[in-house]
């Protein structure tokens, strides 16, 4: 398949990575053509990995992920043009982490809001799935880092995309029944909320190997 | 021990509950003198339960719990009375849920603050530990009703008043290691952030009988 990743940090670069991998063929989008980071990428990566812009990781993709940090999302969106968007599944892997001078980390939008719900409202013709958001990106496409059974979440309007997203999990070495559908693109909110959590956790590890698995009675 | 729970709802009653049935001496307090709640439950629950208002719980109580509406929490302690609250343990169970007259489920406080922080700075000579706002009131006090090995977390500036709420967990049935320490009372924010994903979970699987449990590679 052909999937373009918007943004070229750490995120977008291993999923990409992972990507090519398995055998896709990845546009990683910039902000600006000649991104150093992007360009670099795609050199180590080999044939199936070119460098590009926003517009054209979007224009690319048969499917396109979001892989900026969450506040900027929106404006990556309207850089990468609603119309190379237009139909396809975007799926939404950032958090809307707002780092202070202090140390302190909050997130924006919260609690009434979420970058899931924005994108999908900024792209109605587009088919967002929150997804992947939970967890490390080198956990993403390597679940075995974390040993025994957890699970991954997805969220959004369109029941086709959620399992082209899940499909694409699959791949990663997710278990199609570990991915909890959660519901509408509203239920990003409850994941994109779990980072203060899962950095606290964090903090108590040490590392950022570790997963959520849901117990339940039946 | 002698606990004092603030909040007669059904959070109160089924901790105050279990507090009796393992041979504690328990007050539940509410609001008013005279409460019809507090007054069937203790009648029902026996020689060890008692009714009484917010201050006299709060007086009462060797270990305080804090099983109010979140939302209402800073208020119930300020009729509670500081000087009851006084060089005690305060665990606070609580959620700032807010309920919307179209359903939306928020939170209030969020993000840069949390009830367990706001309980903590109105009571400065109080030791608070956020504690069991994670799990249905019915997993607090029977964790067998979740199969497996699943985890609750703690989080308070105080580590005596954390193993002293970590030990009544354990006679709940919580084991010790199947408690986190994540940290100070801040930590609280996080633990409170995750109830709009406890929701989606309890929608997904159409019951609350479930609860988290943290895979790490190490």
């Amino acid at each position: 398949m052909r999937i373009g990743i918007i943004g070229t940090g750490t995120v977008g670069r291993t999923l990409g990575g992972k990507l090519v991998a398995l055998g896709h063929e990845v546009t990683l989008g910039s902000r600006s053509k000649g991104n150093a980071a992007a360009e670099d990428w795609a050199a180590r990566t080999g044939p199936l990995a070119h460098p590009g812009t926003f517009a054209e990781a979007a224009a690319f993709g048969d499917l396109v992920i979001n892989a900026t940090g969450g506040t900027v999302a929106l404006a990556a969106v309207e850089l990468a043009g609603p119309e190379n968007l237009a139909g396809k599944t975007l799926l939404d892997v950032s958090n809307p982490l707002v780092f202070a001078p202090d140390g302190e980390v909050t997130l924006d939008p919260v609690n009434d809001d979420s970058i899931g719900e924005r994108l999908q409202r900024a792209l109605p013709d587009t088919k967002v799935v929150k997804a992947l958001n939970t967890v490390n990106c080198e956990v993403m496409v390597d679940p075995g880092r974390v040993p025994g059974e957890h699970q991954l979440f997805v969220a959004g309007e369109d029941a086709g995309a959620k399992a082209q997203v899940t499909a694409l999990l699959g791949e990663f070495g997710w278990p199609a029944d570990a991915v909890l559908d959660l519901g509408g693109i509203d239920a990003a909110r409850g994941l994109e909320m779990l980072m203060p959590f899962w950095l606290r956790l964090m903090r108590h590890y040490g590392h950022a190997d570790f997963n959520y698995a849901i117990r339940t009675a039946r």
